[in-house]
C-alpha cells in the first residue's frame, strides 16, 4: 500500500508528465505559464495526440518506481500510437533526454526548446521514433508491440519488459496473435514481459472492440491467451469513477502484485524445476481517454470520448475563450508545485526515479547496439563442398548452408545471443541440422511422440510470419542476432513490417547516440521457380521490389546461385549491422559452379565474369549472358552451352551477378559498380540476355541510368505459374535455355544462317521437352545439357 | 441421433472420398484397384498433402447431410492448406466436378483423369484454387478463413458459411483477429457463420499450439473470443480414442445443434427484437492428423504426427513393399462397396448428397460473380465542384467523393450490395458524410455517447487491415461491391493479401464458368505527402510498386489530382470487375483543376495535355513537365507558372497522368498507350520532367520500353522524411517547384544567360522558404505561386 509521501510524489510526476506533454502540444512559447498564454505563444499548426498520453504517462510514473523499489533491470514498449509527447515528458522529467540531447537541458530553456521541437518541421516525432530515448518501439504502424517484447524478452534473465497495449492495437491481427508468445517464453533462459492492456475505449472515430466486449468475455480470452489478469481502473472508462488517487493505489498495487508472480514463476523454474508453463500475470488498465484534460468543449463530451483522440482544444490561438481554457488546463496541473521558476522539476517530484542506466530511457536493452558482441561465425571453408568442376555435383544450398549455422548455434550456446526463427518451416526448408545444437523452444505440453521440441531451444517455429519478424526484430533491437527463413511466398505478410524496420533503421543511424544494431537477416527459399505442386499461390518473388524502395544505406540483396556462394553470402553478412540482407536461396539439388574460394571472390565483387562459361577469351563479347539467381544462372548456364555448341564462332561473355545492389551506379545505392567497371562488365553496346530470379523490370529500374541499358533484354517471373514442373513453369516465363538462345539470335546482328536454323531448332527442343512433361509429368531426365564443357 | 443407415450412408461417402484423394496423390492409372497396383500405376513425382485431407473429407460429408436435412443455403471455407485432394474428391463424387468439366466424368475414365490431372504439370492445383468448384478460398496462404467467411456472410441472411479453420492457420495474426468477426455480423441482415477448428494438432514439422494447450484454456479462448464451443473427437487427436463411427455420431448431434443455435439465435434478433450479441455456436473437431493413414512405416509413427503433412508412403514406385502397403491403404476404404464397375459411386453412399445448386460446390454464392448486379451509381456531375478556373477553389477530394458514396450507400438500402471497409479511419479521412446515409456497423456495447453506431450499418471499422482486406474478399467473392480505404502508408499491411487475391482473379479469369466478380477498389488518402505530424513512419507510397507487379489483366492505378477527378475516377473504377483498383488521393484542401467533364475526359484519356499550363500551342515544345498524383501535380503547375513568368521564351508542355498503367506500352498492360499516342504526348526527344507521387523508379520501370525513355527525369519520393510540412517534404525529397524548374535548366540545351540566372534565384527561393518553415513551423502562406494564370 502506497503511503502518503509515495502517492504525492507519483502524482506530481504524473501532473508533471501531463503537462509537459500538453505543453509540447501547443506552445511555442512560455512553458511556465509565467505569464497569461497568449496568441503568439501558440503553435500556429496544433499537431498531435492527447488521448493516450494521460495514460502512458501514468504507467511510465508507476513504472519508475518498481524500478527502483525493487532495482529491476526494465524497458518499456509503448504500443499506442502518438505516444510521443508522454514518452518525451517523462524522460525529459527523469534528465534522460537532456543527457542525450544537451541542447536541450532540463530547465525552462529546455521546456521551451523541447515544446517548439515537438512536431515541429523537422523535429521530434508524435511517435516513439529513434529519435526517442528509451524507445525501440515506434507505435507507428500498429501491432507489433507484444512480439517486440517478447524478442527483447528472449535470453535476457534479468529483463522485465513492461508492454503497453492500446485497446486500438489490440483489434490487429499481429497483435492478436502476439499475446501467443508466452508459448514460447521460457522462463529459466528468458525474461519476463509484463502486458499491460490499456483500455481508454476510443480509436479516432470509434470505440474499441476490447472495451465494448462484457467484462466476463474479456477476462476469458485474456486468460485463454494464458494470462491472469488484474484489473485497474476507476471505475469506468467514462472517467465518473473513483478518481487518480485510488488508481494510483490500485495500479501500484498490481503492479506489484504481478512483479511478485513473475518472480516466485522464474524462481520455480529456475530453481524447482518446474517445467509447466506459468499463467503469467498481466494488467488491464481501464482510464478515460483523455484523462484529466477538457471534459466538454462546444457542448460535446470530449474527456472519456474519441473527441480527445487528438488535440481536445482546437482553434486556440484565434478564440480567447478557447485560449483561456488551454490556460485553465494547464494549470490543473498545478506547475508552480513542480517547477520552480528556472523550470527545474522540483525535489520530491524526482523521488521515484531510477538512478542511472535504471532509467526507462535510460536501459542500454533500449540502445541495444551498446550490448552487442560480434558473432563468433564459424569459416566457410569447413562447409564447403567440394567442386571438382562446373556442375560436376549436386547439393542442396540450404542444407549445406544448415552445417554453419547448426556451428554458429553451438558456439553462443552459453552466450545465448543467436536464433533463428521460422514459420514451421526448417524441416521443409532442409535446414533440419540445426536441431543437432538446439531444440525448437516450446512451453506447450511435449509428447513422447516429438522431436527436438525443447523448454530451452534457440529455434522459435510458429505459423505466424507477423510473430517472427516483430520477435527477431525485438532480439536484434536489444543487440542480439538472428535469422529469419520462409517461403520466398509468404515473406510478403511482413512487407510493412520490413517496411517499418528499415525506417527504424535509417532514422537510427541518424541518432549518433544509438549504437548499430546487428543485421536483419532474411533467408528466402523454397522459391518462385520451385513450388512444383504448391502452384500459382506460393509463386511470389516481389519482396525484394518492395526492400529496394528503402533508404539504400540499409538495405542488401543477395542471389547466390550455389551451396558454396550461398556460405560466403551468409559470411558477409549474417555479422553485419544497421542492414536488412535479403537472401534468396535454393533448397532443392542444385548444381555446383564455384569452389569455395571463388565463391568468397565472386560475393567480394558481386559481380563477376565466369571465364569457364565465356568464349570471348580476350576479346569483346559479340552478346553477354547474365545471370542472378539460382534458376536463372543454371538457363543462362545452359543457353551458353548451346550457343558454344551451335554457334561456335559467336563469342559469348557469361555474368553472374549475386550482390544485386551492384547492378545500380554508386550514387544509388553504397554497392553501386562505378560505371567503368560496369561497363567492362556488360558493355556499353553488346546485347545483354539477363535472367533474373523475380519480377524483370527490377532490373530495368536498377540500371536505367548505366550506359548501354537499353541492351539489357530481361527474363524473370512474368505471373504465369501454376501446378508444375521447374522446367515447365521457366517455359512458361521465358526464362528457360531455348528462349534465352533465341533471344541472343535475335538480338545480335549478323548471325550466319546456321543461326536461323538453330533458332527453329530451339523451337522444337523447346516443344518437345514440354509435351514431354505434359505427358509424363516430370520434366526430362536429359535436361542437363548445360554442362560447361558442351558435350 | 444418426440411425444405422445414416451413419453407412456417411461413412461410405467418407471413405470414398478419402480413397479419391489418396488415388490423386498417387495413381496415374488403375484408379478401380481393378489389378494388383504397380510400378507403372505410380505417378513418377509423388506430390500433395495427406495430413489435412481425411479431417476435411469428414466434415465436407457431414454439411452435406445438414443441407439436406435442413435444406440449408450453405457455402464452405476450407482453411485448412493443401485441401485440394479432399475437395476435389468431394464434388467430383457429388457430380459438381463432371458438371464444370465435363471431359472428368463420374465414372472410371473420370476418375482416373483426376487422378491423373492432380498436382500434375498444369493439372490441378494441390489447394482450393479457382479452379475448383464451390471454392472461393484458396487455403493457399494460410490465414483468411474467418475473414473471408464473414464478408461472405454480410448481406446475405439465409447464408450459413461454415468456415474449417486448421491448428495452423490458427496460429496466424489474420486469423487470431479473425474471429473477430462476430463483433460486425448482425443478426438480422447478415447470415451465420460456423467455425469449425479442425485440430488435428500438427503442422509440416511441429506441434499446433492450439492442440498442445490446456483443454481448459482453448475453451477459455473461444469463449472470450465471443463463441460457445462444442467439442468432437475421437478421445485424442492421437487417434487411439473412439474411431469413426463415435466421431460420425458426435459430429452429427455437434453440427444440429450448432444449426439449431443460430437459427435460435437469429430468429430472436429477427422476430423477438434481441438486440444483444449472441454467443454464437462453433465446432471444435480434435481428430487424428492423416485419420486412416498408414499407422506406422519404417518403425516410426506416421498417423497422428506430422509425418503424415504430406505424403505417408513414399518411394512406392521403386518398393514392391511400400506399393502394397499404398493398395491395402486403399483398399482399407473398401472401394468395391463405393463403386460400381464402371466407377460411378454406388447409389447409397449418395443419399446425404444435397440437389443441384444446394451442393456446397454447385452454391452461387461460390461463385459470387453469378450473383453481381450493376451497381447504381448515381451520376457524378451532381456532386462535381464547379471550377471556375484552375486553381481558383479548393475542396478535399474525399470529402467530395464521400457525397457520392452517402449515395450509393442510400441507393443500396434495400439491395445491400454495397459496403465500405476502414480501418478505424472514415471520419480522419474525411469521409464521414457516409455515416448520412448509414452507421457503422457494430455488435459491441452502444452507449448514449456514440455516434453513428449502428446494428445494421453498412460501413464496417475496425482496427484490423487484414479484416478490411479479407471481409471486403469475402463480399467480393459473393457478387456483392465494396471499398476498402487506408491511410496510403498503411495498406502495405496487406500486401501478401493483394498478392493473393490478384492471382486468384487472374485463375479465375481463366476459368470460363467463372462468372466475373465486382473489382476490389482501394482508395488510399492521408498519403505519403501528408504525413504533417505522424512523420516518416507514415510516409510509404510503395503499394503500387507491389500491385504492379501482378497479372495487367487485374490492376488498375489511378492518381486523380483533383475532386472532380477523382469522382471521375470512382464512376470509371468502382462498377468494374475482375480488377483491383487502385484508387490513390488526397483528403487534404487540393486546387480544382478541371470542370467534370473536362475530368470525365481525362479519365477517359488517362493521360492529357493541359493546355491552359502550357505553352508549347502549336509547336513542339522545348521541355514536357509530366505529373502524376495531387502534390506532384501542384509542383509541376507551379514551376509551369515560374518558367512562364521567368523564361517566357521556353515552349513547355505540362502533361497529367491520371491513369498510370497507360505509360507502358499496350504490350504490358491493356491499357498502354500506344507508341504513336504516347509519342505525341511526351515527345521523342525533348526532357520530360516527371513528377511522380511514388518512388519515382517506378515510371522508369513502366516505361523503359518506350522511344525517349532516357530523355524522362522523375522527381518522387526518395525515403527522405520526418515530421514536417508539406512544403519541406517535397523539398527534401527534391519534387519541389524549384527543383523541378532547375531540372528543366539543367536538360534544356541552349538556354539563354536569364536561365543561369533563374537557376540561381530558384535555389536561393528554395532555401528561403526552407528557413522560413523551419523557423515558423508551417508552410509559407504565400506558397501559392502556381497560379496558372502565371502572376
Amino acid at each position: 500500500m502506497l503511503d502518503h509521501h509515495e502517492l504525492a510524489a507519483l502524482d506530481a510526476y504524473w501532473r508533471a508528465a501531463n503537462y509537459l506533454a500538453v505543453g509540447q502540444l501547443y506552445l511555442m512559447d512560455n512553458p511556465l505559464l509565467a505569464e497569461p498564454l497568449r496568441p503568439e505563444h501558440i503553435k500556429p499548426r496544433v499537431l498531435g495526440h492527447w488521448g493516450t498520453t494521460p495514460g502512458l504517462t501514468f504507467v511510465y510514473t508507476h513504472l519508475n518506481r518498481v524500478i527502483r523499489t525493487r532495482d529491476l533491470n526494465m524497458i518499456h514498449i509503448t504500443g499506442p500510437g502518438h505516444g510521443g509527447p508522454a514518452t518525451l515528458a517523462c524522460c525529459w522529467l527523469d534528465g534522460t533526454f537532456s543527457e542525450t540531447y544537451p541542447e536541450v537541458p532540463r530547465d525552462a530553456t529546455g521546456m521551451r526548446r523541447l515544446f517548439r521541437s515537438f512536431s515541429f518541421p523537422g523535429g521530434l516525432p508524435t511517435h516513439n521514433g529513434p529519435e526517442v530515448p528509451g524507445s525501440l518501439h515506434e507505435g507507428g504502424e500498429l501491432g507489433y508491440a507484444l512480439s517486440h517484447a517478447y524478442g527483447a524478452a528472449f535470453d535476457n534473465p534479468d529483463l522485465v519488459v513492461a508492454a503497453i497495449i492500446g485497446d486500438g492495437e489490440a483489434e490487429t491481427g499481429p497483435l492478436a496473435t502476439g499475446w501467443h508468445g508466452n508459448k514460447f517464453l521460457d522462463p529459466v533462459h528468458d525474461g519476463a514481459v509484463l502486458p499491460i492492456l490499456h483500455l481508454n475505449g476510443y480509436k479516432i472515430g470509434n470505440p474499441t472492440v476490447f472495451a465494448r466486449i462484457p467484462e466476463e468475455e474479456l477476462d476469458q480470452l485474456l486468460r485463454g491467451l494464458g494470462h491472469d489478469p488484474v484489473y485497474v481502473g476507476d471505475g469506468t472508462e467514462r472517467g465518473d469513477g473513483a478518481g487518480p488517487p485510488a488508481v494510483h493505489r490500485a495500479f501500484a498495487a498490481a503492479l506489484d502484485h504481478c512483479l511478485d508472480l513473475i518472480t516466485d514463476a522464474q524462481r520455480a523454474a529456475r530453481e524447482g524445476g518446474v517445467t509447466e508453463r506459468p499463467r503469467w500475470p498481466m494488467i488491464v488498465l481501464r482510464t478515460p481517454k483523455g484523462w484529466t484534460g477538457p471534459g466538454e468543449v462546444a457542448g460535446r463530451p470530449v474527456a472519456a470520448t474519441w473527441r480527445s483522440h487528438q488535440v481536445p482544444l482546437s482553434g486556440v490561438r484565434d478564440d480567447p475563450g478557447r485560449l483561456r481554457r488551454l490556460e485553465e488546463w494547464m494549470r490543473s496541473y498545478r506547475p508552480e508545485e513542480l517547477f520552480d521558476a528556472t523550470g527545474r522539476p522540483t525535489g520530491g517530484l524526482l523521488r521515484n526515479v531510477p538512478a542511472g542506466a535504471r532509467r526507462l530511457a535510460a536501459n542500454p536493452h533500449a540502445n541495444g547496439g551498446r550490448l552487442r558482441r560480434a558473432l563468433p561465425l564459424p569459416g566457410v571453408r569447413e562447409y564447403a563442398v567440394e567442386v571438382t568442376g562446373p556442375g560436376a555435383t549436386l547439393h542442396h544450398p540450404t542444407e549445406v548452408l544448415a552445417g554453419l549455422l547448426r556451428d554458429l548455434l553451438r558456439r553462443t550456446a552459453d552466450r545465448r545471443d543467436f536464433r533463428i526463427f521460422a514459420p514451421d518451416e526448417i524441416d521443409s526448408n532442409e535446414l533440419s541440422a540445426v536441431h543437432e545444437a538446439t531444440g525448437n523452444g516450446w512451453q506447450a505440453a511435449i509428447w513422447p511422440v516429438d522431436e527436438y521440441l525443447s523448454r530451452d531451444g534457440r529455434v522459435l517455429e510458429t505459423l505466424s510470419e507477423h510473430n517472427c519478424q516483430g520477435w527477431l526484430e525485438g532480439y536484434l533491437l536489444t543487440g542480439r542476432h538472428g535469422l529469419f527463413t520462409s517461403y520466398e511466398a509468404f515473406v510478403p505478410i511482413v512487407t510493412s513490417m520490413a517496411n517499418q524496420h528499415a525506417k527504424w533503421l535509417k532514422g537510427s543511424r541518424e541518432q549518433s547516440w544509438r549504437a548499430p544494431i546487428p543485421a536483419l537477416n532474411y533467408l528466402l527459399t523454397s522459391h518462385v521457380w520451385r513450388q512444383d505442386h504448391n502452384g500459382f499461390s506460393h509463386q511470389d518473388p516481389g519482396f525484394v521490389d518492395q526492400v529496394v524502395n528503402k533508404s539504400p544505406q540499409t538495405i542488401r540483396v543477395y542471389l547466390p546461385p550455389d551451396a558454396n556462394t550461398l556460405l560466403a553470402v551468409a559470411a558477409a553478412s549474417l555479422d553485419a549491422t544497421d542492414l536488412i540482407n535479403v537472401v534468396i536461396a535454393g533448397k532443392q539439388p542444385t548444381f555446383d559452379w564455384l569452389p569455395i574460394d571463388e565463391a568468397v571472390h565472386h560475393v567480394a565483387r558481386g559481380v563477376s565474369v565466369w571465364d569457364w562459361a565465356s568464349t570471348d577469351a580476350g576479346r569483346e563479347p559479340d552478346v553477354v549472358l547474365a545471370a542472378a539467381g539460382d534458376v536463372p544462372t543454371l538457363e543462362v548456364l545452359a543457353a551458353a552451352s548451346l550457343l558454344r555448341r551451335h554457334l561456335p564462332g559467336l563469342a559469348v561473355r557469361v555474368v553472374n551477378v549475386v550482390d544485386l545492389l551492384r547492378l545500380p551506379p554508386p550514387e544509388m545505392h553504397p554497392h553501386g559498380l562505378d560505371d567503368t567497371t560496369f561497363d567492362a562488365l556488360f558493355t556499353t553496346d553488346r546485347p545483354v540476355v539477363f535472367g533474373y530470379h523475380g519480377y524483370p523490370w527490377l532490373i530495368h529500374r536498377l540500371i536505367y541510368r548505366r550506359h548501354g541499358h537499353d541492351n539489357f533484354h530481361v527474363h524473370g517471373y512474368r505471373e504465369e505459374g501454376t501446378t508444375t514442373t521447374p522446367f515447365d513453369l521457366v517455359v512458361r516465363n521465358g526464362l528457360d535455355r531455348y528462349r534465352l538462345v533465341i533471344d541472343v539470335i535475335d538480338r545480335t546482328p549478323g548471325l550466319a544462317l546456321t543461326a536461323v536454323e538453330l533458332r527453329q531448332r530451339m523451337r522444337e527442343l523447346r516443344a518437345e521437352h514440354h509435351d514431354y512433361i505434359r505427358t509424363h509429368g516430370i520434366d526430362l531426365p536429359e535436361v542437363r545439357d548445360w554442362r560447361w564443357d558442351g558435350s
